[in-house]
């Protein structure tokens, strides 16, 4: 097919028969001109298929209105609700997103932030990769105050601010609810230590055995990829244990209920012999029987307030740093796999 | 802070002690500069943090190498895996995803058509809103050659390929299953029959009852959002029934989980009582209890061949039109929830 020709404000100009510098100066809604014609401009502009020529305009201005988003992965629920969060505030404020993803590899994490650094994106929005160490691919962003900010999974910088929860809380807070309920040998299941989230949870559940004076031993303690195979696998360890933990808190739901499942197929009774809690608030953890107790994450929140935050910056002009944090709130959701007492 | 000065190719020329021109030659992998050169360029491009000038390059090619895609919700555990399927895809090919949601109305996905034929994007990859009634918003793609791909919720329009799985056969195959395992009474719960992907299903399921002189009535169809609170109102609404369904076939996963833990609570047994499918398979059909029999799509996969067939015309300059229809294989996956008969 032959495309059409592109329409230019010189066609619109003569269709209308005005001047073409009064419909450059209508679709900028240039007060000089009328309301009548700003409106007959438009209408002209818009049966006429016009595109508004916002690459050349960029070029002027060397704004593009566009976001760039890198995460882990796309197909969490967590990350999805996140996504669409930034999406609705990106798209009132007429920024457009661009995202990738690096599923969980810091190589392609590096791709993903020089294509969006090629691509001139306003800022950055970034959870990091699980095997992440640095953040130098990121640098050349904020040498050129470019804003870059974490949500999630953080990196500590002076420049970048960062969206989290208070993991370390909210870990302590579930340890010591399943302590509350009468766990003692309490085994914690964990992801990748470098990742704040997974490091901050584990120094929670750490800190609520110290205070009740429980033990804490490296059998209590797996660390894999939070995956439900992985959850599976948990399982099957957690059967092969002499003395086996009275509670179990996984740091995502994923894993929590693949493993929660296996252990019930294999005649455990759940939260009679082993109490079970998650992370996260997935739609299975209201599913799973019974339903799993577990931390209530505002994804969609945490990406209205990053996009919010970065909007901000690229509006004002503000310059970064020193960095803010900032702090969401989370709530414990008590459910049937960890109360043991009868209600 | 005050952002560095844009680094050009006379800053590159500079510190290398050659030409501009050779530069731009390097750069650009012209076959007269030498590898060890062009290596010395790319190397003080990288450190002195220089931008491909994409806009202007774009502007030159009038392509800007992003494609557009259009949803209802980024939030649903099917969208999200077709949204990874895609990102895959285009980033290996040097495309970026710029996404948007209509958040389930037509207003928003006119809006964000306009958005997206304002950026320019080279092609358009599109799932409808619930209440979309025609597609005039799209035409002015489609007169400028630019490709609209639509996927999973599909218009049928002779300049626009299509993607789907074949919704009708799916429900015709989970209704005879249900039929199988002893149901006479059969109820559906579908969404808004302007969706090619619910008025299908219902057809299938149609098709079925006929096939086995299964009665139908008004009473046995409940047309609805399909979220999970119009579950429970469909679970209040059969607890009411005075002739009950003997089992019902849901359009999604998430919706029949919902009706089927309500009337759970009520002391309905399933699949004793009434037995349940629904379609998707979402990670909740199978954690549910029982298990959820149910629909395999493949989102990923759908995601991943939208992008590919969009690429593949870009890439070639395909005309479009008369447009293909792409049918993805399907599994009906038979779980507990409505498998009767003692295995």
């Amino acid at each position: 097919m032959i495309p059409e020709k592109e329409i230019t404000i010189y066609d619109i100009a003569k269709s209308l028969n005005i001047s073409a510098a009064t419909v450059s100066r209508g679709l900028k809604d240039h007060p000089g001109i009328s309301k009548l014609t700003k409106k007959r401009i438009f209408d002209a502009a818009k049966d006429m298929g016009y595109r508004f020529n916002s690459l050349a305009s960029n070029l002027r201005r060397q704004r593009t209105n566009t976001i760039g988003v890198i995460v882990p992965r796309l197909n969490s629920s967590f990350m999805s609700d996140a996504i669409a969060g930034m999406e609705q505030v990106a798209n009132q404020a007429g920024y457009n997103l661009i995202i990738s993803q690096s599923l969980e590899t810091v190589k392609k994490e590096v791709e993903n932030s020089l294509t969006m650094f090629n691509n001139r994106v306003d800022g950055l929005l970034v959870s990091l990769a699980y095997n992440t160490q640095d953040i130098s691919h990121f640098e050349a962003f904020i040498k050129k105050g470019i804003p870059v900010i974490f949500f999630d999974r953080i990196f500590e910088h002076i420049k970048c601010p960062n969206i989290i929860i208070d993991n370390y809380q909210a870990g302590y807070e579930i340890t010591k609810h399943l302590i509350a309920e009468g766990g003692r040998r309490i085994m914690h299941v964990s992801g990748n230590q470098s990742r704040n989230v997974y490091s901050e949870r584990f120094r929670g559940y750490r800190d609520a055995l110290e205070e009740f004076n429980l033990p804490f031993s490296d059998e209590l303690l797996i660390v894999n990829n939070l995956t439900a195979l992985e959850g599976i696998e948990t399982a099957v360890q957690i059967l092969s244990m002499e003395k086996k933990p009275e509670a179990v808190f996984v740091s995502n739901d994923t894993c929590a209920v693949a493993c929660m499942l296996e252990l019930k197929k294999q005649g455990i009774k759940i939260p009679e012999d082993i109490s079970f809690a998650g992370f996260n608030n997935d739609p299975i953890a209201k599913v799973v029987e019974p339903n799993l107790t577990t931390i209530n994450y505002h994804g969609e929140e945490m990406g209205e307030l990053a996009a919010n935050i970065l909007i901000r910056h690229l509006t004002n002009n503000l310059e970064i740093g020193p960095a803010h944090t900032t702090v969401l709130g989370h709530e414990l959701i008590v459910r049937q796999s960890s109360t043991k007492k009868i209600i």
